[in-house]
């Protein structure tokens, strides 16, 4: 169907809904695949802070009565067949930092903000593996970025800079000073950008 | 440096780290590149019911007192010299759904859950442009999907097939009765989880 007809359809037809459970939605999660499950979860919970949460795998962990080391993709399976481990990470919610296990597990695919990484065994020690697409280049060009907001981009700067991890845009570079731009571990762009806004900049 | 060397060094800086601004991050947006801004405009909001935040557009649009039609990319400027737009979605945030433009405006930034559509100027009417990567096919893999989380994954799913809406995979297909996959306009994925998880699961 062409694409404005196809628009137009969908328009009309919205219009006709009553849609009962529309606007119940949140923005649960985000997937990324990732090459090293260690190297991924080390930097996404020891240098930017996120909590890995009750999620698949440690309710497989817990299932099956395994050890709770995350690091074990061998031991477990997703489900009956498969050969990937997701690992789902998510930063304490606002007003929220105290709940209990039990209480974070209920809410986790309620709750806005998660970050799930999905890792094919074996590309860590493969040698054939090119790794995975960022998204801003061609060929692949489509995923753009995950952004973390918080209060000072540039003392987190200073602490990442600390941290050896590598930046794609310091604040200091270009136009946008109150940005910046760093990598993860699989060259996926991660945006800092500050929960107040820019500077001196009404409405920003 | 090799990786393991690598991760070996940022776990032991990290130990080492007072890490002062730490923990305060909010995982605020996922930028995805899309085509043709009026139908993912239309997708997202009038489809899936996210709202059209306080923007960079429409900061912009009042700026310089332009028409509120958020459709005129050939009149703004995301800043000088460049050519795309960006557009801002989110669904009404859980306790937060009757806040005044200008509380809306102050969150942006703070919250999480925010979608960034990035529009590069042309490409809608572009007979060379070939679209854009979903990130799940060679060349290009990596980005997966993001995921709306809901009450009702079958009622969301029956309203959307109404709404011509097209899926990967519908509840009744694969083994994960509980979950769903359609795609938006630039055929990104997207998942439908239930907010409650799986039924008669403990734990999920």
């Amino acid at each position: 169907m062409h694409a404005a007809v196809r628009r137009a359809s969908l328009l009309t037809r919205s219009l006709h809904t009553t849609a009962p459970v529309m606007g119940r939605f949140a923005l649960n999660h985000t997937m990324l695949r990732v090459k090293d499950a260690k190297q991924s979860l080390d930097f996404y919970q020891n240098v930017l802070g996120m909590e890995l949460s009750a999620s698949l795998v440690t309710d497989l962990l817990e299932k099956f009565e395994l050890t709770q080391d995350p690091f074990v993709p061998h031991a477990v399976h997703e489900s009956p067949g498969s050969d990937f481990t997701n690992y789902f990470l998510a930063f304490p919610e606002e007003g929220k930092e105290n709940l209990s296990k039990e209480e974070k597990a209920e809410r986790k695919f309620k709750r806005e903000g998660v970050l799930e990484l999905c890792h094919n065994w074996g590309t860590e020690s493969d040698p054939e593996f090119k790794g995975y697409s960022n998204g801003n280049e061609e060929p692949g060009r489509g995923f753009g970025h995950i952004a973390l907001s918080c209060e000072d981009v540039e003392a987190e700067c200073a602490r990442l800079t600390d941290l050896g991890v590598q930046f794609k845009k310091r604040p200091e570079e270009g136009r946008m000073r109150h940005i910046a731009f760093i990598y993860d571990p699989d060259r996926y762009w991660i945006e800092l950008v500050p929960s107040g806004g820019k500077k001196g900049e009404k409405g920003m």
